[in-house]
């Protein structure tokens, strides 16, 4: 099969391997149709964050195509979302609700196993880690939205989750990528009454007011917490969404939160100094990271098939798996807000 | 009236001050019966936080003297609890549940507000601050456990429930000091199945014992991180509570806390950093700060009324007023947990 290969900081290639095929039992073997590009993939392509050399990509959708002996809720030609990482849904971590730490599990395309910017993928407990679409004949777009789930919707849905976003709460999202984006989408589904969304790039900001935001501000840092400060009577947001992972948004939440709130974080972190003397006098807490996107997906399904949210709208570029290297070069130079990898017709 | 004064670290004095009298109609004059010595206190006893200079003290007990034209809830006579902060209760702050952090608050015995330190305190704020207490016949040792709703068991019970404390829950107490020791009665009041206490003087470990403690660990930073992965089958506890506020402290809550758990830390912070991999890679939260403690005196005043839970217990020395310098010298020398001040009779 065809699939992309990491072998480096900027060094992406399409090559052959050899078709993965059930191993285990509770295998499953799943053709893909759409992948995608992920903010987080950009830093190991950058060479700033270490990442394993081979098969990449850790979104996306696909069609059954074999399971194994003691898989019980799919068969051949079941549509599949699968979260980015997989999960046995039997150990401590997983009861608990937290599949993403796994004692058992590990993400898709990295560490040698198969990655969604590929023609397939071998999953393990594949019970536990693939959701199940019901079967339908689904627009282009609803499948952009369902491939959404398998991380950005999920993840930016634990930012507003993490910082407690309740109906009517003003909200700030720091950050303007395709998770923030859908950080606002979250917290408009969540009920929020005022999203404020951090953002500079006219295409973004416009995904952001579709999704829900009510301002928009292009300030960045110490302009954007006065200017946040001085729209909320000097009190700060509810719930402050930091979906960026840098000192300065880290910086940003932390001036802006309510005294008593929590920042929901998920931005990987990069030089980030929490300032514990915030949390503890003024009593705000930190909660987030990486989303436990298998206990999500279920619920943010419905929301989708209904289609009262349409997260697919972050994908603003698309290519095929043979140009999936343009699609990381596009989001680099920032041209892209999120790539699409058109793999295969569902 | 007579009064303890910080003069500078070390430096101890008691003194004459003017009485307080009502200088506003929402004030109260409180004659105060027990007064005590914080783990808090000691920071600026040894030099190691600022402070001004002057009266000193922020948890007591007492008699009101006198209200202003406005009081409504309080008359002559009353014995009340103050919180170790006033506040006004109106404030969006105030409302949100955060009394603490009120917008035109303070804290008692600082910035020549007078302290519990000392022989009267004109409370601002009256009826938003103090909290009444039944008319009754009570004990010394009620009235000490009276006297811990100012602060410490008001601060363990926060610890509690910023960590998400719920009944069945195995939790860790790092810190022995008279706030970790509540903060290990907090979490049997809220149904803790298993408890951890970190102690390794014997004194301490009898009330941890005394309060609900399960378990005592007498090891510290990585070995006791090493015991209670052991003690947890390598998942770690449901709730670590961080009741010492050192680098060491937090980074052992870190270390022990299960993926996706929440970190309740109350300790002044001196040297800590919190490590943002931790918190985004484990999901593990952190809460916690300065207690709310006029919410949560009325819930708990309850108990102690009740007799289920006997936080004065933590008071394990006592001076009189014209000796305050004895208990802080005690308690800076570790040996006493908690210094009482008893100033007069109730």
């Amino acid at each position: 099969m065809k699939t992309a290969i990491y072998g480096g900081p900027l060094d992406l290639t399409v090559g052959e391997r050899p078709d993965p095929h059930i191993q285990g039992p509770t295998d499953a073997v799943v053709r893909v149709v759409l992948g995608c590009v992920c903010g987080s993939d950009l830093w190991y392509y950058r060479g700033e964050s270490p990442h394993a050399l081979g098969p990449i990509g850790h979104e996306f959708i696909g069609v059954i195509e074999e399971t194994g002996a003691e898989v019980t809720t799919l068969r051949k030609g079941d549509l599949v979302v699968a979260p980015f990482t997989f999960c046995d849904g039997t150990c401590p971590n997983c009861l608990a609700g937290w599949p993403n730490n796994c004692l058992h599990g590990g993400s898709f395309g990295n560490h040698g196993i198969d990655g969604g910017q590929g023609e397939a993928v071998r999953s393990p407990f594949a019970d536990a880690t693939l959701v199940k679409v019901p079967a339908g004949d689904y627009t282009d777009d609803m499948l952009k939205s369902l491939l959404a789930l398998s991380d950005v919707m999920c993840t930016g849905h634990h930012a507003a989750v993490s910082g407690n976003v309740q109906p009517g709460s003003t909200v700030a999202v720091v950050g303007d990528g395709a998770v923030g984006l859908c950080a606002v989408l979250a917290s408009r589904r969540l009920g929020a009454g005022r999203i404020i969304s951090l953002s500079r790039n006219p295409v973004r900001q416009e995904i952001a007011r579709e999704f829900g935001a009510t301002d928009i501000l292009e300030t960045r840092g110490d302009d954007a917490i006065r200017q946040i400060l001085d729209m909320t009577d000097g009190i700060g947001v509810d719930a402050a969404l930091e979906c960026v992972g840098t000192g300065q948004s880290m910086d940003t939440a932390f001036g802006i939160a309510r005294v008593g709130s929590i920042i929901g974080a998920i931005g990987a972190p990069h030089g980030v100094h929490v300032p514990i003397e915030t949390v503890i006098f003024r009593n705000i807490g930190l909660r987030g990271g990486v989303a436990p996107v298998r206990r999500y997906i279920p619920d943010l399904l419905g929301d989708v098939l209904a289609g009262s949210i349409n997260p697919g709208r972050v994908f603003d570029y698309e290519v095929s798996l043979d140009d999936v290297a343009e699609g990381y070069q596009a989001m680099n130079e920032r041209r892209a807000t999120k790539a699409l990898v058109r793999v295969a017709t569902a």
